[in-house]
């Protein structure tokens, strides 16, 4: 290509031609957004994609430009309608946070400074933002201010990493360098039957291999069996493995069951095993008034995971992992490239002292999603989280309460937390008829737009689940979920019946 | 815990009390980042964060409440001014892009509906949006339309993406279940010495290791040289290895480099190993006209991981992994779990019998990043990206030329696409002492404030380094840097002399 002389050059640019309208633009979205958030209660909770709709994404890239106002208003007309739900009050489907305003506002804030938050205390003020953040977050769980941390796209992300830095430690060679195929002895984890999915991606991910999983029961809290645990250790021992981490639940994703952290951390440390808790459900007990008692134990752990997108309310995708030994956390992750030589003389954007935030995990260029955190508990203060999830939690006794006083219904679980789990049984039928009944139970609400549950598999039986992580809940909608449920039982039994 | 009554519960949320006033502050916020995106070329480009700044932010955990005009005033105040700078039209640092107006409205409308983009096709109309636009890279990069693709938080989630599907595929056994332990041939894959950090990262997360990373000596041009790539397979396989990927570059970081990606995949073809390219870089460079044709072969990858946080302009965080066989994607991911089982009787928010998008990745909650690209292409169009970013290449051509009509100036590298590395060499100073005025050029020029670049290390030397990702840069910049470097490279050996 010959090059180019200046004068031939027709520079374009991303910016608007005309700022003024772009500004129009952004204000009719405040408003519509704000009105959206505000009457999301007079909206059904989720409703089917038409086959219209669906069609419509199907349409070739765009070459040439188009107005902003269309795009926006093709947004409007074919994307926001087709929510999946979760910020609505009556949403309680698997584990999923509402949103809040304030959020929403730090996103935008956030993109329109795209400051990349991989730097270090030098590179700008996202560092010390997200650096604060992780210090409140280790404040409210109980972790010592020695103690590293990051935040992560979610849970899944903060599992891996937290796996990552016990495998890498507790190798006891540079596996960094040689690989898992250096040793011989295989290298076991261990955790209830009932732990999250994330844990055995990740595992897998980490060339452990899923069968390094060793999956121990649960008692009928749904706790792991401690005693099953120990066994299950040294039995590994024996037969030559290598065991190296038990992986404790502080909310379990099916019935809200935490494991004995404290005996947890006492098999670790008596094992010399590497403590991970994933408490992406349930960590933020904690700071629960009249629940944090149940996940005593947590600030024990080696690496703590986590999410504040689930229970502290907070837009996607925000997650978080602790770890108690800094340099172990760091140790796993950092890699300096000749561009990227960490500044030894305190000056210019990379002349930090401190480990950039990108030491800490595998993203690089990371995104500014501490600012969503840090303006979300400014603005609320941590006293008022703690009031909102042990409203959950009253709410969740609630419920339960009103099942138990329900003879067509059954409590298929303990509620230890925001979880319940129950079945509709209003009907002669055998278990696994109740089975289905229940499922289509599940489908029927959700198709009827007024009230989402989900449904999961406890003991071979198929039950209905809610799982109350929302601000926006009230009492009256676990009333009306009741009525609900009841209802369409009673319907989908008689219909069941009649063919 | 007593179970509470339902009048005893007092109920809070996080919404507003008073949706007036918070309307008014997302009006205000709205004309503050405009004015802010709109006047960002008065600005400095960075600026160092002062102590009493950096003090504010050690402020310990807020138990109570604050207005949230005051929580952004704060942001206005103390975040907001110090930026990396990178929406600058004159930082041509390492390789971040600049952000647009539109993705950043995309941020707030996507994190008001709060929808999460981890689900199926009945779930909501974030799997469909995904799902087009991923369709739309697959058509601008050249892929098949039976290819899968998954957006990611960036590169670095792409390439350990791409890797594991390439381990997992490639190992011959069932490694997901099994783990690396069970083979005893190390599995070994290549790239070249200018590979990305970000590939070693993920070798080492994997746990195949960094000595399982074979890298191989580049050429002239920075690119692999396949002659040596091919001896290295070969002598890994008669020392008993197990060599399962090549990586190639399109782009590498230090120069733009683009490894002859049409040679890699013949290479991969006749030895049965999986091509995997990192086009972070430079995998956009197929839109522009008169650079397309440097990437050729790089839609004959297994998988192609990139970004559209760089070289597309969006804010943080969105890359994306493409693969050219759904299947292996998917059976090296998909895990469903009791409570996610994937519906087959097509109703409910479960229903689709699509794979969910969790199926091809880690993440199992995912943000709803799609929508700014997907309102993003639609405002531009694909032949304005294609524009910009050959205007981004004209300006390195523009700016090599510049360099090569100064004396005090040297290019370091031959310029193939948007990086333009150069020295600064009017001083009769010895190599190991220009390194370290060269260094200084870096910090001067980032601390004055007026044009940001980064150095690296090139053959063992320390050069200078502008990597153009930029669309608000103007060809008058290039001329401003070079005055910039060649005056504070003068200051600076006049300095050095008289010391």
């Amino acid at each position: 290509m010959k090059t180019e002389t200046k004068d031939a050059l027709r520079e374009e640019t991303l910016d608007p031609d005309d700022w003024e309208s772009v500004r129009t633009l952004g204000h009719r979205m405040i408003d519509d957004v704000l009105d959206y958030m505000k009457t999301v209660r007079e909206r059904p909770v989720w409703q089917p994609i038409p086959e219209q709709i669906r069609a419509h994404f199907k349409k070739p890239l765009p070459h040439d430009p188009q107005d902003p106002e269309q795009v926006y208003e093709e947004f409007v007309q074919k994307v926001l309608p087709y929510n999946m739900g979760n910020i609505h009050p009556r949403f309680w489907a698997w584990a999923m946070g509402t949103g809040n305003v304030m959020g929403a506002f730090a996103k935008l804030l956030a993109a329109s400074m795209n400051t990349n938050s991989g730097g270090n205390e030098n590179s700008d003020s996202s560092f010390h933002v997200e650096k604060q953040v992780i210090d409140w977050i280790k404040d409210m769980l109980g972790f010592p201010a020695s103690a590293s941390g990051l935040l992560t796209s979610g849970c899944s992300a903060a599992n891996l990493i937290g796996l990552t830095v016990a495998r890498n430690t507790k190798a006891g060679y540079d596996l960094r360098k040689k690989g898992l195929q250096a040793v011989s002895r295989k290298m076991m984890l261990y955790a209830s039957q009932e732990i999250h999915s994330s844990i055995q991606k990740a595992v897998e991910i980490l060339g452990l291999g899923s069968d390094a999983l060793h999956l121990v029961p649960v008692n009928d809290y749904f706790q792991i069996n401690i005693t099953k645990l120990k066994n299950a250790i040294r039995k590994d021992r024996e037969n030559g493995c290598l065991p190296f981490c038990v992986v404790g639940a502080a909310g379990t994703i099916n019935t809200g069951g935490i494991d004995d952290l404290n005996a947890l951390a006492d098999v670790c440390q008596s094992e010399n095993l590497w403590f991970h808790v994933d408490g992406a459900c349930g960590a933020w007990a904690a700071l629960a008034p009249h629940a944090k008692s149940k996940v005593v134990g947590m600030e024990r752990a080696d690496s703590l995971a986590l999410d504040l997108h689930k229970w502290m309310y907070m837009p996607f995708e925000i997650g978080c992992i602790l770890a108690q030994n800094e340099e172990y956390h760091r140790k796993a992750f950092t890699l300096t490239s000749d561009y990227l030589v960490h500044g030894q003389d305190k000056r210019g954007i990379t002349g930090g002292s401190s480990p950039w935030l990108s030491d800490y995990g595998f993203q690089l260029t990371r995104g500014f999603r501490a600012l969503k955190a840090w303006m979300s508990i400014k603005e609320h203060g941590s006293r008022k989280y703690g009031r909102l999830i042990q409203q959950n939690i009253n709410q969740a006794h609630y419920l339960s309460e009103l099942i138990k006083s329900q003879p067509e219904l059954q409590l298929s679980a303990p509620v230890t937390l925001n979880v319940v789990c129950f079945r509709y049984v209003g009907s002669s039928m055998d278990d696994a008829s109740l089975d289905e009944l229940n499922k289509q139970i599940v489908i029927e609400l959700q198709e009827q737009g007024n009230v989402v549950i989900s449904g999961t598999t406890i003991k071979g039986r198929y039950v209905l689940r809610a799982g109350i992580m929302n601000h926006r809940s009230r009492i009256d909608d676990f009333d009306f979920l009741i009525r609900e449920v009841t209802r369409v039982g009673k319907d989908l039994a008689s219909s069941a019946r009649k063919t």
